[in-house]
């Protein structure tokens, strides 16, 4: 599970950062899902090593430009990608009938069905190995910061020291490997957890933008792995924040530190903080790390491995690379 | 009076090719006229030195998405760009339908006046030193090609002259400036084109896409310095030209002969060109040139000087830097 970010820009692109597009890779799957698609979303695509025709759901956290324009050409070029059989699109109340108004009056008709559904705090959707959820953000219109959760697995079952054991082969394996514990026809008990490695606890990735702090962005990112958080502002422009509805360094770093999460990957910059520029990029980074230390600056085409995310030492290797 | 090419792709954005727009450039007005804005467009504009605080019209050719989708961003980030002022946009009778939705539905409130005008075969707009007249083409879709038509300018009036040969200064003057021949109090009959070097004779630029060979390309073209026709496809894929209702390079050459115009700029090139396949786009140039010798192809970010077009070699020079 890889995070590559594509735009990491707020509002409008600059020429290093493009607006807001994030894909979590999940290459076990070969499947991308996007969170948010600003305009150019494609050609982020086109310049990183991710595949569109591998994108199959696309998740949208509310309805501002620089999250949505790049929708209507991203979905049409997937279908010209060939190789795309279904998209599902979650987001707010409008996503629905702006696309379909974007596609209607460009004529575009996708060679491959999509699917919009409307998301409401909670349940999002769920599959075998995953859950979503969302929480409302505190923006200026509405916003859902989405929670990606990968479910907890079973250890592996020990087949050879079942057979060295002398367990009969057969539904007996199957009650141990699901990790019910058994007792023999000739009357020994088998404990389960005695034949399986430790469980793999699931990854859980958290987006919240955009959104100034908030108690729900806390509960929403309650002991995640990553926690991919707004801070458009640095503390010294808190007044912006406020006025705009967006988050500081400040804001990004508590709600990390209250939710407990392991690590914090801060995006969606204020295009005033660019090289050149008295506070930079570099001094939000200082800001946020003084309250949660484990904290990262995003850059356009970064990715983050989330399996590393435990060791930080790796991540911190990796995202200077 | 400057062509920039931001976007020569057909369709879909390749690595190193946008989707459709092309910046026409009025340095002494310090303006920029836009032709089509496909997604993109804005960041196109970012890497190149075109200023997007100058633009002040917008002709869109056809609703197809590869077109239009870059604009409602753009016109978003005009209005963060601070100065702009006022933008009239030129295109189909959707046009205005479906911008106000995108602007409706990502609650964007652009800080300046935006006036969308639907266009009809004849004119579209002028002002004192230009003319602006369209045409249909010939595609799926309702296309029209655009003629940009610089006025011809009196030659500069020789007052030097005039008071070396004793002409009283004052209303006449303003008479002779105008070319008017004037009898002096004297007697003296002044021939007014006797003081004026010769009239300039305004550029005119044409640009048709989408479409098949058309006669009304043919007539918008007549005469022009520059003519920007697109050719989708090679000769040998004059079938897929036709199912689509695309032009060839051979089609695109064939109008630029018949129009006689002074040179010609191929640009929305298909994917199916790019540097590694069979033929490539130094193959189509070559098949264009066979029919209409000053044939040119378009890159992104390659500006043409259209006062170097009636040199041809200066051109070239250009071009190929």
């Amino acid at each position: 599970m890889q995070i590559t970010f594509l735009g990491t820009s707020s509002g409008v692109p600059t020429r290093k950062r493009n607006v807001s597009s994030i894909a979590l890779r999940l290459p076990q799957r070969a499947e991308v899902w996007l969170m948010d698609c600003g305009e150019g979303t494609q050609q982020q695509i086109l310049r990183s090593d991710v595949k569109i025709s591998q994108i199959t759901k696309i998740f949208i956290t509310h309805m501002h430009g620089d999250h949505i324009f790049g929708l209507p050409g991203l979905l049409a070029s997937c279908g010209m990608a060939g190789n795309v059989e279904h998209i599902d699109l979650y987001g707010p109340t409008d996503l629905a009938d702006y696309l379909n108004s974007c596609l209607r009056y460009s004529e575009t008709r996708l060679s491959y069905p999509i699917k919009i559904h409307k998301v409401a705090p909670g349940f999002v959707c769920e599959d075998e190995e995953f859950i979503v959820t969302c929480a409302p953000l505190k923006h200026r219109v509405t916003a859902h910061g989405y929670r990606i959760e990968q479910k907890d697995r079973l250890g592996r079952f020990n087949v050879e020291k079942a057979i060295a054991q002398k367990i009969p082969s057969g539904p007996l394996y199957g009650q141990l490997k699901r990790g019910q514990s058994v007792t023999l026809p000739d009357g020994r008990f088998i404990d389960a957890s005695n034949f399986q490695s430790p469980p793999q606890i699931g990854h859980k990735v958290v987006y919240c933008t955009d959104t100034i702090y908030c108690e729900s962005a806390v509960e929403l990112a309650k002991n995640a792995d990553v926690l991919i958080h707004e801070a458009t502002f640095a503390h010294q422009d808190a007044d912006l924040a406020y006025q705009r509805m967006h988050s500081t360094t400040t804001m990004a770093a508590q709600v990390a530190l209250a939710a407990g999460v392991k690590a914090l990957i801060m995006t969606h910059f204020s295009p005033r903080y660019a090289p050149g520029n008295s506070l930079q990029l570099e001094d939000l980074l200082q800001e946020a790390r003084m309250i949660f230390p484990n904290t990262f600056i995003s850059q356009d085409f970064m990715t983050f491995d989330v399996e590393a995310i435990a060791r930080p030492e790796i991540l911190q290797h990796q995202a200077l690379a």
